[in-house]
């Protein structure tokens, strides 16, 4: 019932192959069973091994991993491409070509010409090939989605989108830190820097959530950082289909900012804003009326999620921190090793103190609310 | 590698242990292969089967269960107990004389006497048991205990922690609402009704967080929604040890809340303010200094945690959402069924607007910020 | 048409008289014409003269100006009482027996029975009285009173109040700051320390907004900072008629919180929230709809306010502030003093900017959204 | 000492003729004296009449009032033009060429070449002249501004102001809204429709916080309510002398804003971020640190305000609140008419139930916290 996934790319340092990993894991759909993780053959070899794949479909090169995953009976059913963008393209072709669907990180390619051909391989073989754009994953941004088509705001008019980082403040490619040195290599990256790192996430979510089409752009884009080959802020300003205009600020160089990507969609009928920070919530204006705060999972909201209304999508993870050090737990003690004393898990005596509370409490209350000693 | 987990109670319809099945999966440390997921054998067989559950490891009692399991040479290696809370303490108690280490719901039980006697089983067993009190999951709640415990904030002098939900403003248990009905039943829930349910987490932060001892109590608990057996409305003073002081209000009939979580310290050399509904900020204020936030991730932090800062961590579940969809996608064609019209998935044709996004803001850009059409 | 204001208390260094005397002149109603401003008579004059009052009206003590004031024909209207808590009572007594009306900082009295006394004479005389608990006068505060009144949220079942604020955290009275010092000693505020200072307030928001009467109480007072003799830190469990709960809680020794006032308000058919930091925001939630955000001056919003939505009523002070600044460059101007050149009063010059943006901003549209120099 | 004001326009049914008397009586520098309060002579001596001016410096038009105000010995110190903008032109030049003193509303004029000549004649007559650019006298402001001329966010790189409101998000001039209808119209505004309404207040907010001289723009203006003849929506790009870049949406037509008004500095070392809507808080990160939330009054903050932090500005408009119900309340008094049933006012009775609070509160206390009757 679970599908099996191949991963080229996110060996170890790497950051997106991880998510891609947890994100396959999550809801059990997905199992990864073979890799090229790096093109350096020893980290591919190593990182396969910390990652449990079986030796045999460890690869030490993608070429090499799409023809023999092709020529199993068990071959993988889709292949995550996590690596930087100027292998996107080659990658997918091969796996395409080998008949395995593809889930490929953004952006598709480092130019038009590439994606407009691999577009092309795609509509012939017909193969899936998915683009993690992962703010359209986003409950509430789909919920937005539905507003706009439902005609709840009416004609859209204007679509603002900001997209702001920090961490390309100062000049730290120079450092070695290996996310920001590819992405500051014009031969790794393609023609655009912050505009093709995060631009296009914040250009998807106004389309997605927009329904609209772009038919002009200016931009404005500059590398602040002294020495910079790509742009490290883009200023721009969008015009789109029947009349509606909007504007984009991405900037890797705002200081106190992580990832503070907002939309704001103003239609003539009402007006609608997200802010990935505080993704569980849609700000909703319908025209004469008060603003309503939509929440995941709570009143008037049809888009399904996996948790009720304010237990924020970080409760997984919470939950996960637990379930991760109840295995460090279980591991010692299947190993007969000391228990960890630092430990922050709570364990049974913690229960006993909730018990003594809950029973403390009832016990005060039935007194007349008196206070108890614990 | 992995370990193997078991869970009694969550099986269809239930809500918590869908939330421990992802949280164990997240981290790919276990893996679940066996079950008594209902009372009901039939309910339980099923729900044993949607999981991939092979058909012999699911059982129709936890006593058979853990009679079974601990005579498998592949027993797992630990047991999640998801049942409601009047079964908590025989569950545990099965399993830990089975010698299965325990992942266990909270409330621990649903008597003061039969905590006590499972922590007297732990403690002569010495098997692991891990209480899933999920707050203490959370980067910045831990965090904000490692701030205490460094004495950043001095001597804690109150602790204040405010749980709000408002889904029993109305008696909805009396609507078959299966969450709430159990909730609602003393026989299920023990005798206390909001401050077990979410007391006892608001309890547990406060003494999680501030390191404190408390030794006395006073609750003024109600039950608002007329006919209710137990309290839907908690409030109560504290006093810990060293002479702080604390307030817990803790309600489950304050409408537009939904898991509001709320805590504040109050030290004589800072303080600190954590709100659940936006996990990964932390404000902390040194007497004398302005406020800061710290971020999950961000400057300042000691925290580990899986993703950078600004990246809340639903981040991971939008993106897990795409992989989701990927597999249904994937499925789809391995069965050579029509694509699916409705798919949000983005996939290559958006790849390509991104392609061309880039391109004509970097065209754009070179020609001096001058319009360029799409 | 303006009424003759006189004050008693409020001399330099004191911060509430200034409070006022601002507030008495905001809407123009009022004419600052007399006062006895101190206790000390060098510093009543001084404050006397640098408010523009005639000599012959400022007085040396409350008691004669409440005789010398009787007497004269363009008698005050009313006084304002702005000293300490201790004498308010005496001030408002000897005022009340003069035929003057009084408008009366908070906490009435320091006792009870002082309290008792006044309410008397004010109904034996028929003379008005006016007690200036301040969060009565928030638009916003008004407009969830009517909401409640209206039965927009049902029964209240809970009132909730936290005022924090941290200017006390630390032993600041034994440094000579004077509004700390009174507020310190007994003899001067009472009984009460925090309790009396902001709980007070705290308590009138809560029975004024749910026009709950309560009927029972229960305190833990806490003086935290070493050695001070009032305290510090109020946790209250309340009581009111028809079966609601409310808790207060206040503390002056809250690092990183200023003047944190929140009130919630909890009814069998909605809920209510407020925060003083953000007085233009009230939160509505009618059971079973998302949260509205009801806006000062906004849609559906019936209590009026001089400003529009979106203007915070800073908007006001920010516009007085050039004023300020104006009377200063035209007191200049009349003494053919230097202008002064650091001011940062906007003048013509920036309006030429202004128009020039203007211009080039139309220009740019007019030429098909292009670059325009300044 | 005070000193004494006209006023041209402002007459009933205006809106910032009001605010601006408002915000000339905050601080007692001012006492509005004489007025030319509507070009519609029956309205004009009206408005005089309720202002209580005297009708013999209620003007019929503003050349008599500059002309007789001129001659007068005690002559008006300034006056303040709050008419619609084409006229502040004819009137500055008016009062300027009579020697008083002039504080104008933005903008200056309805063309750049208006302007120009009146820059010329401030220069030439030396005669003070005040452009009431609001938002420069917000303290927050001021002390954003300083931070950026101390050097603590390093060399700016990026400016971003958004200025959103959503009433003219429909045809409200049209309906003969009088704040709509002049704004609407060419011959009354200018060329500039929200470019110069709130446009320039965001172009002012950003070259008086950054310090910045701005050498190019590029606007992309729009009408989006079918029929307008101005723009409502601007979207624009800046350049900044010294490499910097800026970008400003300014939008009349966005649900769901009010007067959202939010600035965003960019610099090499740090970060600042200010939003009027709450504005008395700063949002600063110095590059490598947390943001740090300066606040009005609070720790770390030069800039000098009015009130202590935590209590916002819109504190001394509920005081105020107070004081005009005071006023009603004390000439009813004063008229033997019966009081006002309706009033919300707090009085002496009020005053006791706090005393009582306080009393039960402290004895609670003094009985180990126990529960005390009111």
């Amino acid at each position: 019932m679970t599908l099996k996934l191949g991963m080229v790319g996110g060996g170890r340092g790497a950051f997106i192959g991880g998510v891609h990993r947890i994100a396959a894991r999550l809801d059990g759909h997905w199992e990864l069973v073979a890799g090229a993780f790096s093109s350096d053959p020893k980290r591919a070899a190593t990182s396969a091994a910390e990652l449990g794949i079986a030796a045999e479909r460890s690869y030490g090169s993608f070429v090499e991993m799409a023809k023999a995953e092709a020529a199993r009976p068990d071959c993988i059913d889709a292949v995550a491409i996590v690596t930087p963008n100027h292998l996107h393209v080659p990658v997918a072709t091969a796996f395409l070509r080998a008949g395995i669907p593809v889930i490929c990180d953004k952006p598709l390619a480092t130019t038009v010409k590439d994606a407009e051909a691999l577009v092309l391989l795609v509509a012939e073989t017909g193969i899936p090939f998915i683009l993690t754009q992962t703010y359209t994953g986003y409950p509430m941004v789909r919920e937005a989605r539905a507003l706009v088509a439902a005609g709840r705001i009416g004609h859209v008019r204007h679509v603002q989108v900001e997209y702001l980082q920090d961490w390309l403040a100062e000049p730290v490619e120079r450092g070695g830190q290996k996310q920001a040195s590819w992405r500051a290599d014009p031969a790794q990256s393609g023609a655009g820097g912050c505009i093709a790192d995060i631009g296009t996430h914040a250009f998807n979510l106004a389309t997605f959530v927009s329904g609209l089409v772009a038919h002009a752009l200016l931009a404005d884009l500059t590398a602040f950082v002294p020495g910079r080959a790509l742009d490290d802020n883009a200023a721009l300003l969008l015009r789109f289909q029947g009349g509606a205009k909007g504007m984009i600020w991405a900037s890797q160089v705002a200081p106190g900012t992580k990832n503070g990507l907002r939309l704001r969609v103003v239609g003539d009928a009402g007006g609608l804003m997200w802010d990935q920070e505080h993704p569980d919530d849609l700000e909703f204006t319908p025209i004469g009326q008060p603003t309503q705060t939509l929440r995941r999972g709570g009143e008037g909201v049809v888009t399904a999620s996996r948790l009720p209304a304010g237990h924020p999508e970080g409760y997984l993870e919470a939950f996960a921190t637990l379930y991760t050090e109840a295995a460090g737990m279980v591991r010692r003690f299947r190993e007969r090793a000391k228990p960890d004393q630092a430990t922050m898990l709570p364990t049974v005596t913690d229960g006993l103190a909730g018990m003594r509370f809950i029973s403390a409490g009832v016990r005060s209350h039935e007194g007349g609310a008196v206070w108890i000693n614990l």
